[in-house]
């Protein structure tokens, strides 16, 4: 529902990019707003008694169900052209809203992107939200419309992705506990749209120093079982603080 | 002057770290609010009619009159917490604002960070505005006493700009047009705030590919005159873009 609109901060929305990495498959949740043609980025508004980060969190559990994601503030979007006229009329015709909600939804709003990155199995059933008919996960490359600015939101979201992996590792709460460097080497293949050299994907990766060789082996297959390797956490969370490179 | 506050984007802000560099040395520029003892960043609110960007953009020129300076947006600043209770009477007190303003100020704000790096030799005079009685470059590491959280802001702005070296390159409008490889490091340094190693970092930087060497020399020293280097702007430019590292 949407709260009591003089219990939030006007003009300011959120909006989350929350993509889905499963079977080496890049997806992103997606709301589709009642009777619109267009799928719409989950999102939110700011309590005037709620932190931003905070509420931002708050979006992606009640779509995904998840908390304790890494989600990361990427982007202000603050320029005029995004309020589009029309818009709120749309959303009152399509019974969205309700009139009541007329002069709120009217207002010029800046929006805040936020993406988060997860392990889509996790999620047992994507959740609407008051105003949305349906929750799904769409491919990434097989995008249906999207409103408003929302698909360049979203495309900034994964190239600013794409780019946080040069300095940044990724993995954790994606890949199991244990896994394989070809398995880590896939994710970093999907989420940048490209294939790797496997022993300078190996060469790199070890060099950064986050993981650690465990004496396990999965067995069952047909080949010579793969070493196992998990994150070291301490290590891992400081490079997402600090960067991957200590290139100076 | 404020303006009416009818035409601002209602609980936004803006505030602006402005770095300078000069002679290896790293300053900031502050301003003195009217009558009170601490000091503050640049800032300013929104427009409804302007893009936010456009209006950060706007803050730097009315500084220091420079514009055509890279000005990165880096994280919106949205606590409850940051807004102080007392403040506004403060401000009222010291005659920086008239009571008029008490609603206008006394809302929830949230703030958008954007720092920027300029050489402050060209700015030929740091400009305050209406509510403020002095503007100075002051040094990193003997900063006066900053109201609010702009401290927490002007340390953040440096944490991202070091890490942002990682993966971005620097020195265009900072450096000559023509440069020494000592100068180039001399700059890193300062912003790195630590020595780096000669010949290491003549190599990472060459491998960039963001340099080009040119025929000059510079004279007059009593040494073998160093080879002069010049962005290749370009090149420069996609770095920014796509960040340095050719990691994946």
């Amino acid at each position: 529902m949407i709260p009591n609109t003089n219990e939030l901060h006007p003009g300011l929305s959120i909006d989350c990019v929350i993509f889905g990495f499963h079977e080496n498959e890049l997806k992103v949740l997606l709301l589709k707003p009642k009777n619109d043609d267009c799928w719409a980025l989950p999102g939110g508004f700011v309590k005037t008694d709620q932190d931003v980060d905070t509420e931002a969190v708050r979006v992606l559990k009640n779509r995904t169900g998840l908390d304790d994601i890494f989600l990361k503030q990427f982007y202000l979007f603050g320029n005029v052209s995004r309020n589009k006229a029309g818009h709120v009329d749309k959303m009152i015709e399509n019974g969205m809203i309700d009139e009541s909600l007329r002069e709120w939804f009217s207002q010029r709003f800046v929006t805040i992107g936020y993406y988060a990155l997860v392990e889509y199995s996790q999620v047992k059933s994507p959740t609407p939200d008051d105003v949305s008919e349906d929750c799904q996960w769409k491919p990434l490359h097989d995008l249906p419309e999207l409103w408003l600015d929302h698909y360049e939101i979203l495309k900034r979201a994964h190239h600013d992705l794409k780019k946080a992996l040069n300095d940044q590792p990724i993995g954790l709460n994606l890949l199991p506990e244990l896994f394989s460097m070809p398995e880590l080497q896939a994710l970093y293949e999907t989420v940048l749209e490209k294939e790797l050299d496997r022993r300078n994907f190996r060469r790199k990766m070890l060099a950064y120093d986050i993981l650690i060789q465990t004496d396990e082996r999965r067995t069952g297959g047909a080949h010579k079982p793969p070493i196992l390797y998990k994150f070291d956490k301490e290590k891992y969370h400081k490079a997402i603080e600090n960067g991957l490179q200590s290139a100076w």
